[in-house]
């Protein structure tokens, strides 16, 4: 029987985890993917303490905390979450007195036909890991917010044209970031359009755009947002706002006693997806368990 | 004529100045003391990326981030904050658009006859800063908090006994911290007592305490908490609570307008003072001011 177990191996999870096993309660994390979102970050130049990182040498510290503060990493995706009489059991097997969700969000597609059968085949979700693949080819980035302005940026290292692709008028990141994508040569923006069709036969090899215009690519990268991963706090009875993500309070409690809620997945930060506020939320949760398990013990 | 002015340099008013930078605002630090209290931490183990760094190299590491973004630093003490038509004009000459209030807490003092007097003289509010001057020798820290373990714990390190005076019956940091300073053959916790006298000749060579009680010794740490720092913010009808703090939202608004705030000063994050969460609010506080005066361009 753990004290906590943390839902999540992101930016919150882990700085949930570093927090928890300081206060000495007995912590483990359960994730598939331990980093989450994080490891695919390019370069990080805005976490305080750090002038550049890569997200994935930024995760890797993490876990190194997590690691030498003996918290096991259990690495399985969460499919079953019981709230049973006074603890909570994972996938029939992890209990706990307490959980912290911290599943951050999923990618949003771009749904239109046959998108699935593009996945590894010239479309990608993930710029970190798969622009290395595109070197001196023609790609595309489907959005015009900040993670597909850092797409687009990280993409310029390979590619040898990057179309960005957004149905606003301008692109919608830090200006400092636009001001700079948009200097470089290889990038053509365009405008007030959205992707309706992949074509290629193996591989995608062009897209249609409902201007009626084709664009010949070999990659297609989609950064168009992204919703909360919130099936398991369905589960368990946690109140979601109308967007699906958990309403936290300012302790990161959610509605259900011993469940409480941090970084991406949530309400608070003022919805600001950030790897520090993500940090910070989890750091929070863990302190909230522990001195509400103090005044139970 | 700036953006924002952040006022405070501590990890609070450093995030704000990344962040903001990086948004492309025009922004510059006032501070009389970079770094704040985040230098008198002698080693950090539980800011997410570093397993170990000293308060003074992380804030280092940040103010890096912030020269790099060509954020200038003024280092100067605020002792005038005027809010005039439309703007904001601090120590009479510079002047913004915005204000981040940064400037964290202030340490409690004993509050007993003659405690100024032996300050430098063996009486010290900041073991980092002057442990290394009482090597081999007796001394106490006042307080059983978690900066109170911590000035212990560093004390360890170069005294040859440390009482811990405490109010309390037991202390109250963190089970991990705690555990490991009371296994120490150095430490000698006292518990449910005050330090009432302070005395010496040139140097303070012993306390009394109100049991009665005479320790001889030839340093003493006072830890036993601290007070916003808030003269600006009263000056500029920025509202606190009743202990203080600027009252914020969740975007780190204040009640005046274009008036923010962010880290230790601030109501939120539970009140909880931690680099992480400091970092946190600086950096909200930030985009909090790059939305809204978007919206008002």
């Amino acid at each position: 029987m753990y004290d906590v177990l943390i839902i999540g191996g992101g930016p919150a999870g882990m700085a949930a985890a570093i927090y928890a096993a300081r206060y000495k309660l007995k912590t483990a994390i359960i994730s598939k993917m331990m980093g989450g979102a994080m490891t695919e970050a390019n370069i990080i130049e805005n976490y305080p303490g750090y002038l550049k990182i890569t997200g994935l040498e930024l995760a890797t510290k993490m876990r190194e905390q997590v690691e030498n503060l003996k918290v096991p990493i259990i690495e399985e995706e969460v499919i079953r979450a019981e709230h049973l009489q006074g603890h909570f059991r994972i996938n029939q097997k992890h209990e706990s007195k307490y959980l912290v969700l911290a599943l951050g969000t999923e990618r949003t597609k771009l749904n239109v036909m046959n998108e699935d059968r593009y996945i590894g085949r010239g479309l990608s979700y993930c710029a970190t890991c798969d622009a290395p693949f595109f070197k001196d080819k023609v790609v595309g980035v489907v959005g015009g917010r900040n993670s597909a302005v850092m797409a687009a940026e990280l993409l310029t290292n390979y590619a040898k044209k990057v179309y960005v692709i957004y149905r606003g008028e301008s692109l919608q990141a830090q200006p400092l970031q636009v001001e700079r994508l948009l200097k470089n040569p290889k990038v053509k923006p365009i405008y007030a359009c959205c992707v309706t069709h992949l074509e290629g036969e193996k591989m995608l090899s062009s897209v249609k755009l409902d201007t009626g215009a084709e664009l010949e690519l070999e990659g297609l990268f989609v950064e168009i947002g992204s919703t909360p991963s919130t099936v398991i706090a369905r589960e368990l009875g946690v109140k979601l706002d109308e967007q699906g993500y958990i309403i936290v309070d300012q302790k990161q409690r959610t509605n259900k006693e011993h469940i409480y809620a941090a970084g991406d997945i949530t309400t608070n930060s003022a919805k600001w997806r950030q790897i520090i506020m993500a940090c910070a939320e989890g750091s929070l949760a863990a302190r909230s368990i522990y001195e509400a398990k103090k005044d139970a013990d």
